[in-house]
């Protein structure tokens, strides 16, 4: 029988620069029952963030005359600052401003967020390399563990055409992101040629599902998957030729 | 503890037209252990969509004029039932067509699908009303199980701007589709106002990763979420007048 388990990681303590995320996790696991060789350990993007020490304080930042003339609703610093992030503006309505990063994701305000910040006028940044941070948190939670893992560092996300967030992949380590069928055939033996699934974004969605918003559960496993693989989270951007929506 | 399971439903018959899939669903939940109360049983569009008859054989199609000018690397019969199931063409890049179909949900070939279907030179077309679909089979599911449930109904969309497909609910009964945060305030203070998260399209994602898609494993149950409620999968399709990306 295929049984996929979630499993939240409660009880870890607030996150700062510089702490041991890794080792705040594992001791969450072992609370937990502990890491399994297989699992995929999904980690939301804002402890990550505050691990790596990507905030900014408003107090800090002059915005620029760009900024002062796109703000409406905003707060001029937090528009320069999600302009600073951004490596192309893709469409505005105010106060909304949906842009690209430097990464290649399409997402609201290039991954800015002002919510669960570390302190008031105080906003938290995506980190500068998600798929690297995926690798580091692997490699350690492997160590402490033992076991062979996986890692994906997951952010909320808006879609063109359908209302709500769902939870996706920004980075990823040690697992298949996009889980190619291209020459796969049914059980009529038709080709299933168009067929690539984005179980890396699958599973960042089923982990949202444990983690809440609001609740201090910023980690869950994943377990069940054979998916090992190298695959990258930067894999998922759809290639600007290939992008019908840019 | 926060824990979620995700169980694949195996052993189903190939589904035809007029067949009873609430029953044959109910047996295999049967020999998964059985449904509890608050299981989400999720299922993908295609069985869904055989049961109900929506299949079209080629050979009963007579392309259209505007059928045949678009059709580049397409079979024009199936380019012509595209069309007719389209609501609205988005985008096109033979072979692919993007387009609305008449429930607002935006995907390739207007939810028109060659592969898993009953027959060579066969499509499978979306149901007619999948949250009736959904709510249908869950009361039939309810009756045979005397369990209170939710019922999805799923099918793979392609995404802007990244690779892959994910699944996403076309059709709900019994659960709360969009879950509002808005006003729900952060450990800060901080109040969550953007923050709305589509679950359903994360339990169908859930969902996909022990569904696979060539074996036959076409529906899951999704068991430890708390959201009973009477949402729709079409309140999932953005409103035109604030959709970014027509």
């Amino acid at each position: 029988m295929s049984e996929l388990r979630v499993i939240g990681l409660e009880g870890l303590p607030e996150i700062g620069a510089g702490d041991d995320l890794a080792a705040e996790l594992s001791q969450a696991a072992e609370r937990a029952g502990g890491l399994e060789d297989g699992d995929v350990v999904v980690v939301a993007q804002k402890v990550v963030s505050k691990a790596e020490g990507r905030t900014i304080s408003l107090r800090d930042v002059v915005p620029s005359r760009s900024a002062l003339s796109i703000a409406v609703d905003h707060d001029p610093r937090q528009l320069e600052v999600i302009l600073r992030e951004a490596a192309r503006v893709v469409r505005t309505r105010p106060p909304l401003v949906i842009a690209e990063t430097s990464h290649g994701f399409v997402c609201a305000s290039a991954g800015v967020d002002a919510s669960n910040a570390p302190g008031p006028e105080t906003l938290v940044l995506l980190p500068d390399d998600p798929d690297g941070s995926a690798a580091q948190l692997r490699t350690r939670l492997e160590d402490l563990s033992g076991r062979r893992l996986a890692v994906l560092v997951t952010d909320s996300f808006g879609r063109a055409w359908r209302q709500g967030t769902t939870d996706v992949a920004i980075g990823a380590a040690g697992l298949t992101v996009l889980l190619d069928l291209r020459g796969v055939r049914d059980p009529a033996g038709y080709e299933l040629h168009a067929t690539t699934i984005a179980v890396a974004d699958e599973i960042a969605g089923a982990a949202e599902l444990v983690m809440g918003k609001t609740a201090r559960v910023p980690a869950a496993i994943v377990r069940g998957l054979e998916l090992a693989g190298e695959g990258k989270a930067r894999d998922l951007v759809m290639p600007p030729e290939r992008d019908l929506f840019r």
